[in-house]
């Protein structure tokens, strides 16, 4: 079967990224193969072994978010230029969202731009980082602090790949899923997650297919209406980001997978709505509990004595204004805003008994 | 006097640049001083010495072509994270060339964009890189090869600044300004620098004013049509650039100024016209004169042993299809078009005897 094209979103500077399906490897690399010799590949050590033979032009970054640095930009620009790749050239970043992450914002420097297909393989990828043009690299131990808006013009999906992934890691990306569901101006995705749990778990490749594209759907519509985050609409999708990665940042990117953070952090941001009186309580108490039933640990604590240097990692935020960080809570199913919270309050919120 | 606003650009991604003329720095200083605190400062060795007290939050580049790279990058981010500069923070670069390539590339990758302020203190950072959103460093010895599109949201004039510029940087930037005046649609520009000459090497302040007006004027012409670059418009703007680049780079960025290699890349692009009959005689050997009265050494030859090294540094240039480089050509005044040009061809125009 030909790849299957499923979506067009458009976005920063109208451009549009082509998502297509494809039914395995073989459909991949065939499609793939037509781009011919001016393209450079970039891969992980994870995603290199699932070639017999790379293809000529390629860089394999270590995997996992240590790569996501200067070093690892260098390194993809320098054989760029080494092998000749021109501003019509094109950089296939395949791998997981740290590779996603570092093709494009290569990609989105190199010659101030080049072609770019991203090839996600894990879940987390698929929902998040291929789509929708968010680039970056972690900088002094901040996570995602410096990089660009660049859409990739083409990404490529194979539910296949993710058959191999470990628990944790689907984990890592059905917690993005889950968060999309509560942001979801309509209930579909809630009430898939709600029923197909078992076939979700057991990995169904017909079921996986179905949610990363109801998942897609909702992030669509935010980041359409807003590509480069400028009209406070996209900045929704960071619902359970800014207590997330703070917790990541204090573990130094290590206890918490990304994932695991944000539904931990979706948790955080849902008591705090329900203590501000902006969040209905049984919405909370429901979408805490979705969480819990896909086995997240969401009762973490911070402990008394890391709670300054988590503090220090939620002043880094990206999402502030006038010095105030910005948290996104939920009115309920899809109505999101942008609240500042007291940090006392904050303070509580990771540290006391959880609300549910 | 207040600030005079002169011209308004919209450039990528819908943003608009504003163009304000300052009559010296006393009004500029007011003016940057109402952004209060949430700045930060980009110098060189060079414009840090035109304050008495630096403002609080600043970066000092050492002067010249060689801070163009990745560590005084990272320096910025750096310190922009240091102080702690959220992403409605201004980056502030007041400086030449370097300067405002270096705090634009950083202030459009800082959390993905924050704010950008250009005071550009010479002619050639004044008519051309502060205005047009081209951002960039050099790597692994190649210029400009790794960037960004981010106008600044300000430019900020002060023709004071070029009085105490040396006579080497000024013909640096006359040199873009006689490319624009080539490239103009109407001939006001290239008349002007015929009957003004005295006036503008004496540098007076009325007539530089209006030179950096009109020769703003033609790269806006261009650069609004099309603003990153992918319209084959802008592109015009190269002209003299692909044979200048390659002799800047293989005489190691040392020898000739940026301008001084556009000054006699352009007459090789006339000549290059002239033989492919292309380019009307008259108008090149015209042109190619105006050159040569402001003092440019536009004889230079590239020598027989140094000719490969200068034929690799041209095949990486940018404009590249399908392999192949294409040189910016003109038909006459204000037409140009891009052209490949065979490589015997370039090598006899490098080499042999000139034309004019």
């Amino acid at each position: 079967m030909a790849m299957k094209n499923v979506m067009k979103a458009t976005l920063a500077q109208g451009k549009q990224t082509d998502i297509l399906f494809a039914d395995d490897l073989k459909d991949l690399s065939s499609h793939l193969g037509g781009y011919g010799r001016l393209v450079m590949w970039v891969f992980d050590t994870n995603t290199a072994k699932l070639f017999k033979q790379l293809p000529p032009s390629h860089v394999v970054l270590e995997s996992g978010e240590i790569s996501k640095n200067f070093a690892s930009l260098e390194r993809i620009l320098s054989s760029a230029l080494d092998e000749g790749l021109a501003r019509d050239g094109r950089i296939i970043g395949f791998g997981g969202g740290v590779v996603c992450d570092m093709a494009a914002f290569a990609s989105s420097i190199y010659m101030r731009g080049c072609r770019l297909t991203l090839v996600p393989t894990t879940l987390l990828s698929m929902v998040d980082a291929a789509v929708g043009g968010k680039t970056a690299i972690d900088f002094h131990g901040v996570k995602n602090i410096v990089g660009s808006f660049y859409p990739a013009s083409e990404v490529l999906i194979c539910i296949d790949t993710l058959r191999t992934l470990s628990d944790k890691e689907f984990l890592n990306g059905l917690a993005e899923v889950i968060k999309h569901a509560l942001l979801s101006q309509d209930e579909e995705l809630y009430k898939f997650l709600l029923v197909k749990k078992n076939e979700i778990l057991s990995r169904d490749a017909k079921t996986l297919a179905q949610l990363v594209e109801l998942s897609l759907a909702v992030k669509q519509w935010y980041i359409e209406q807003d590509p480069t985050e400028t009209m406070g609409i996209r900045q929704m999708l960071n619902l359970g980001h800014t207590f997330g990665h703070a917790l990541e940042s204090s573990s130094h990117f290590g206890q918490f997978s990304h994932g695991a953070a944000v539904a931990w952090g979706t948790c955080r941001a849902l008591e705090a709505g329900v203590t501000m009186q902006v969040t209905d309580k049984a919405y909370a108490s429901g979408a805490t509990k979705l969480f819990k039933s896909y086995g997240y640990q969401i009762d973490h604590r911070i402990g008394r004595g890391d709670w300054i240097e988590f503090r220090d990692h939620l002043l880094k935020d990206k999402k502030k204004v006038d010095g105030k960080v910005l948290f996104v809570l939920l009115e309920g199913q899809g109505k999101a805003v942008l609240k500042s919270i007291e940090m006392p309050l904050v303070q509580h919120l990771v540290i006391a008994k959880p609300l549910f």
